[in-house]
């Protein structure tokens, strides 16, 4: 087998073997097959795509590629969660501790990210005390006991991925959706998922710009995990704006705190119990979503959720007090106020545009290396469709001082537009998609 | 301005400007541009092509990456020949001193190549004492005082191109006709040359096998010309069976000195005539092809282009008695035939299969360092079209030993293809590629 044949093949559009393409990969991780190889490979496959069955044999060729996490110890069929990330998303820490408290064991491995706020370790890091390293033994007896615990990745998961990620990074082929999926459902698989709920989210603020690109990303995914023995659902949601109020990494600790009280933002509430609803259905713990809602619902109302939170904490050094009142969480020196300058209703309050203000008062990192400052971020008080009165509040830029402070303010002044008339609603959740095609909601 | 950026122009289909392209091609020959960078920006040419003015500015960028050669000690206009080659093309040969005679300076550089056969330089080397190594001043000296001279390449021309050409060779992006084209031309350029006449093959034995992607490359070419001041012209040619009758370095140049004194294959002779009259055309010695092909046959008639090799040969080096008498040339210890096992119309002769059997007599180099053994070759009785009787010679097979002789006439014998009736004849010269336009003959 010569590697140039597969690329040739790929370029003429031909469909590639699984041998084929543990090939390619296996001697792109052991350093046999070079960077120039796979980077023809890759635009290759840009332009031709992959089929499901190729796609499938992409994504189990990498997720060889490295330690396969164990889960056979705790009990049940075990699900993960994965999204494909924006602004004010702090699902991860609200829906782990809700599933988990309806019996779901949540063996959660999260990455840091780059992004315009830290990824969900960063956050948790802002809770005085908690670590986020845990050895394998003290992360698997952690979920044991409480039944949920959110770690960084530990081991060498899907070094394949890793390393095709990096190349893809500087050769545009990036933005390919087999490419994407198998990227994703590799490392989720070798995290030791047995099924899988994915949020795939389109607009300013996703990675997927468009519904349609997000619809076909999350087919792709649901296909692999289909064609992989990992069932596989994903919930396709808007990310126009941000999701909930808050945007950075302390505000959506306290915000995440407030949703597992039952007081959370609606889209964010409705976001994690639609995710959450299948995860169970997946589990094994309800026969259908709309029964899995049911008591997911009774969970938040009884205070289950917030008390799983809090377990969680406890049982990885954290300060348990912000179940409690998050107001100790790391606060920031100024908090300056975005007015509107006509009256109107809020035709659009963009997440980009606004995830770059959080960027800019150091909310998130451009590389690995910079540090997070978990005290700062931007709050909203309207989203799209509030009304507004000329030099009312729109939202609060939570800086580290007063220049960084007006400059924030006028970016997200310039994500808000305002409107003499009520724009349409949407609702959060648009799709869903499963094996059995796609649902528009 | 960045590579990224430039990859993904390209992989979106947006045409390069000249700087992105020089920022390009010189950042890779200064090893400033990865190869995998590289390799995913041809790629993308692969599927998007280039404009004509992108690919002029990669010719122009490619040309000036090394030495341009300095030809302008020599009177006129330096017309330059090129062939995408084949079986059996000993065209150069031939053409060199026959346009030399009609006062045309013959400034040649050659290469090696791989290939079936040797290459030019491969084929002079079989005359005894011929030097093709000679120093930039010898070289133009001896084109002042005998009109041609026929050298290895010297300096560091184009190196761009070798250095993209090594990185496409292992990345299935060779067959781009922008890149190819491009190639051909800056290697060109580099030479001196500033008209250009291109020998375009097609069909079995050629790069290019079918006649539309022949005429696409030559348009391609003829199109970098005009946009960079080279006027260039296009023979397209057949190559679905040998060009002449000779297939092997010393078989060649015996070919050649025939086709020199006026007695030479019709095919060979008419595409040396046609080549010529546009050379002649294009480095102002002759109004059009016509009168030009008037000139060229009346030297052919005359000796003088005989008598003009003889002296390249003096001049170089080598033995001049090969001009009255080729038969002291390096000769196989075998000669075995390759009988006819029906009677019939010769309908195939493959030219690709006859070049291989050519190979596995030792006539041709798989890598650059191999040994060429020049004695060796083909030699063919009947062309396609001609009458051969049951057990009558198609073909001799000069061979190092009966083993090898024996698995040749083999080869051979595969290549031909007879049938009872005759077949359409053809002409060698197909079309003509200008400026203005194809016409087809």
């Amino acid at each position: 087998m010569r590697v140039y044949d597969i690329i040739m093949r790929k370029r003429d559009g031909l469909e590639l073997d699984g041998d084929e393409i543990s090939f390619l990969v296996d001697g792109f991780v052991a350093g046999e097959i070079p960077d120039y190889q796979m980077a023809a490979f890759l635009m290759a496959v840009y332009f031709r795509g992959m089929t499901a069955r190729e796609t499938g044999d992409l994504t189990m060729s990498m997720a060889g590629s490295g330690d396969i996490v164990d889960l056979s110890c705790l009990p049940g069929r075990k699900v993960d969660k994965h999204s494909t990330g924006g602004v004010g998303d702090k699902t991860s820490l609200v829906l782990g501790p809700m599933v988990a408290s309806a019996g779901i064991p949540v063996p959660k491995m999260s990455g840091r990210g780059l992004g315009h706020t830290g990824g969900t370790l960063d956050k948790l890091e802002s809770i005085p005390g908690f670590r986020v390293s845990l050895s394998m033994d003290e992360f698997l007896s952690a979920v044991r006991g409480v039944g949920i615990a959110i770690v960084g990745q530990t081991g060498r998961l899907a070094p394949a991925d890793g390393k095709m990620y990096a190349l893809r990074d500087v050769t545009a082929t990036v933005d390919s959706i087999p490419l994407i999926a198998s990227s994703i459902m590799s490392k989720k698989i070798a995290g030791g998922a047995e099924a899988i709920v994915l949020d795939v989210k389109f607009g300013s603020g996703a990675f997927m710009k468009g519904y349609e690109d997000a619809v076909g990303l999350a087919t792709a995914m649901v296909s692999i995990g289909g064609s992989v023995g990992r069932e596989t659902v994903a919930v396709i949601s808007c990310m126009e704006q941000p999701l909930g109020f808050a945007v950075g990494n302390a505000l959506e600790v306290a915000e995440a705190v407030e949703t597992l009280s039952g007081r959370g933002p609606l889209d964010l509430t409705e976001l994690c119990l639609t995710l959450g609803s299948y995860m169970l259905v997946l589990g094994g713990k309800a026969p259908d979503p709309a029964s899995a809602r049911a008591v997911l619902e009774g969970l938040l109302a009884s205070g289950k959720c917030l008390e799983k939170f809090i377990q969680m904490v406890g049982a990885q050094g954290g300060d348990t007090s912000v179940g409690r009142d998050p107001s100790f969480l790391p606060r920031a020196a100024v908090v300056a106020p975005v007015r509107a300058d006509c009256p109107g209703y809020v035709l659009r309050a963009d997440a980009l545009q606004i995830g770059r203000a959080a960027m800019s008062l150091g909310a998130g990192r451009l590389t690995k290396e910079s540090p997070v400052d978990r005290s700062v971020g931007i709050v909203l008080e309207k989203k799209v469709g509030d009304r507004a009165e000329d030099g009312e509040v729109l939202a609060w830029c939570h800086a580290p001082d007063d220049a960084s402070g007006e400059a924030a303010v006028d970016m997200v002044k310039r994500a808000y537009a305002m409107s003499p008339d009520p724009p349409l609603s949407h609702r959060i959740v648009r799709a869903i998609v499963t094996g059995r095609g796609v649902e528009a909601l």
